[in-house]
């Protein structure tokens, strides 16, 4: 990084970063499954050895986070901790020794004319991730790069400018020692807020934008993107409880689902109840979430069976609800008559981020894995495993909702493209 | 189709569309392969049978076209003749007969916590097209979203009105006899441009959309859609002819790129040589051009070798020439170092559609595959071979340049999206 934001306007240095980016894309797609493996070890030793260092940008960072008035919970998403660190090197060591995806031909077949006809996988060239708050995404944005053999431009929370400045330095020296293009992971050194309106707006340097945060910040830049945007919009997930189901079963997953942490995407929002389950299944799970202290938001057929029991936690939901992300202790709850309509509910009031049946009819396995419109669909199994690692994919840049592209958990595979390759003897077309 | 652009305003219209298409889609994507494969055979059947009410629909279409002075070529493209209605015909029986890609499922592997994670081929859902002139489009747009299990919306060229509603006639016509909704295709039954407008901008209801038109159509729709588009931008495809290479092939091959016709976005518009066989290569391609009338716009380097011979036909290259599509009987030509030149060259000024090399190294043609960042790239083979049809993918929607989802031919796969499927026996997350 050698441009500050002082010196140049800020659409002049977009305008290099983009350059620069380009120059690198070029590079970072013919460099050696080796060079890009260096790198991340490299990185991963930096991030377990500089942490002193890193610690004292982090500090400035949380400072000015805690006389601006933040919130603990949002300071404490800025600090690289130890543990904070640890994962990211391990991170890094993990896709090192991963098999590399690029260059991977499938499919050659022999076409009537001679041909042979397949398709490579090669990077889409730049991405653009604009992020908010937590500094190890810079890290996990860059490693994913490297691994995919692309170029990256990063745009990350202003309140978290010195952290990840530091850490994309020790990104750059580790592209560095690998011998790889210092360009081929750029992080926006200025919180101009007119970088992130350059950065979605130039098509001739930028392939695909990413954007990590709230829903608002997604639908302001797919509103306003020049170029393809990867976008992930709200995880209003349900479980599906079936007739017939192992009770102890759903149980144990509903309660996961929804519980095992509130946050997260791929929590639960809402539970469907096959009524011919309804009366033994929902007075057992409803001890769960009201001894957890969760609101549930019923229907008038689920507050009938609920509310004389748990009386304090049962809210009649309203069709809002059926819509909602809560992210927190709460749940909307309806019975339903089967699965055909826990389908029709799904795909009208989803999101189309993760479903789950819970049943032991086969043939109501398949319908839903088939008819169900969202980007992860489950049988007997949390919503909470919707996730790049859990999936296999080694490391995960975002979730897609959309059918475009990528759709679910996005990892190197997201970040690549196929082209048709076609190899011939002198063939013409006649 | 029943509504009118007399009796509802076209935004009215569009929306009407827009919700049909949503309800039809759903239906479409769980449609049995045989209930769609019917659908095809049937059209195919009424293609051939209904050849003369859609003469006299096509027939006013043509006598307006003439009325209003269009050029002949122009008027040409409209006619459907029964050579182009048995060749719509035949594309939908060879659709009918292709396997069913829909409900695929792929990857499925087993995890660390015992679920087990695929992918399942599933449709994008209601996809957009915007095509300009010749009506048998509306058949192979149709054809293709019937079997890919998608829903579409059709806005033909105003010339073609007429035909195409007669067109589209037999299609609803088809699908009822299939048991499938008559919604799943909808031509769009008005002129007005604000209807382009609107379908552009329905993300609610259109997951993608598919220009096939000028570069004015497409940059316009490009710059103002609301959703995806999959870009078909120019073809200014080079042919590379590498040192060392079989000459007699390298002339067959280069000759078929550029001559065997102008008009296709395959053709190739731009011809690089290496120097260590410019000197026995270019007169004898140059002998072919000139005996074709073909204007070759050259380097320095180039002439010094083409002038001399055929002074009429050699013209000095501009900068502008390295980017021009020229669909026509002009060819640019340079003489390039060797390899890393071509791939230089090329990344530069292409349009990232097609290119070939022409060479006997091995370890050229694997670097010229890797490098050349084209949505097809070829060894010893024409570019007029860039097509669905030749791919093998059974028919073309169209020819994606951009890297994001579809790239080059785009067929049945790049109408689909992949969703995960997980398969578990009540694991939960730790």
């Amino acid at each position: 990084m050698t441009c500050t934001a002082s010196t140049v306007s800020t659409a002049d240095l977009m305008f290099t970063l983009g350059t620069q980016a380009k120059a690198a894309a070029a590079l970072m797609a013919k460099a050696p499954a080796d060079r890009k493996n260096q790198a991340l070890r490299v990185l991963a030793h930096l991030l377990r050895t500089q942490g002193a260092a890193l610690a004292a940008h982090n500090a400035q960072d949380i400072e000015r986070a805690q006389a601006a008035g933040l919130a603990a919970p949002m300071v404490d998403r800025l600090r690289l901790t130890p543990q904070v660190l640890e994962t990211c090197a391990q991170g890094c060591e993990q896709l090192a020794a991963m098999p590399d995806i690029i260059g991977e031909i499938m499919g050659m077949k022999q076409q009537p004319s001679g041909i042979r006809v397949g398709q490579m996988r090669v990077p889409i060239g730049v991405f653009g991730m604009i992020y908010e708050s937590r500094p190890n995404v810079t890290i996990e944005a860059a490693s994913l790069s490297i691994k995919s053999g692309n170029a990256c431009i990063l745009r990350g929370g202003s309140e978290a400018l010195a952290s990840n400045q530091a850490l994309a330095a020790l990104v750059t020296q580790a592209l560095r020692a690998a011998d790889l293009p210092e360009h081929g992971v750029q992080l926006v050194p200025t919180t101009d807020r007119a970088a992130v309106g350059a950065l979605i707006t130039m098509p001739q340097f930028v392939d695909v934008i990413i954007p990590r945060g709230g829903k608002g910040l997604i639908e302001r830049i797919s509103a306003e993107a020049k170029v393809p945007v990867i976008k992930h919009l709200d995880g209003n997930c349900h479980t599906y409880v079936d007739d017939p189901c192992d009770l102890d079963m759903a149980v144990t997953v509903t309660d996961n689902a929804k519980t095992q942490k509130f946050s997260p995407c791929n929590a639960s929002e809402s539970l469907l109840v096959a009524r011919g389950v309804a009366a033994q299944f929902l007075p057992r799970i409803g001890a769960i979430f009201a001894q957890k202290g969760i609101e549930m938001r019923v229907c008038p057929a689920s507050k009938a069976l609920l509310a004389p029991i748990f009386g304090a936690n049962v809210v009649d939901a309203t069709e809002e609800d059926w819509r909602t992300e809560y992210l927190g202790p709460i749940i909307s709850i309806r019975i339903v008559e089967g699965l055909e309509a826990a389908i029709a509910h799904i795909n009208r009031y989803s999101s189309g981020h993760t479903e789950a049946i819970l049943t032991r009819d086969h043939l109501h396995a398949q319908q839903f894995l088939r008819e169900v419109d969202s980007s992860s669909v489950m049988v007997n199994t949390s919503t909470r495993f919707a996730d790049g690692f859990e999936y296999g994919l080694g490391a995960e840049i975002g979730i897609s909702t959309d059918k475009f592209h990528a759709r679910g958990p996005v990892g190197m595979e997201g970040l690549t493209s196929l082209k048709y390759i076609v190899l011939g003897e002198g063939q013409v077309r006649r």
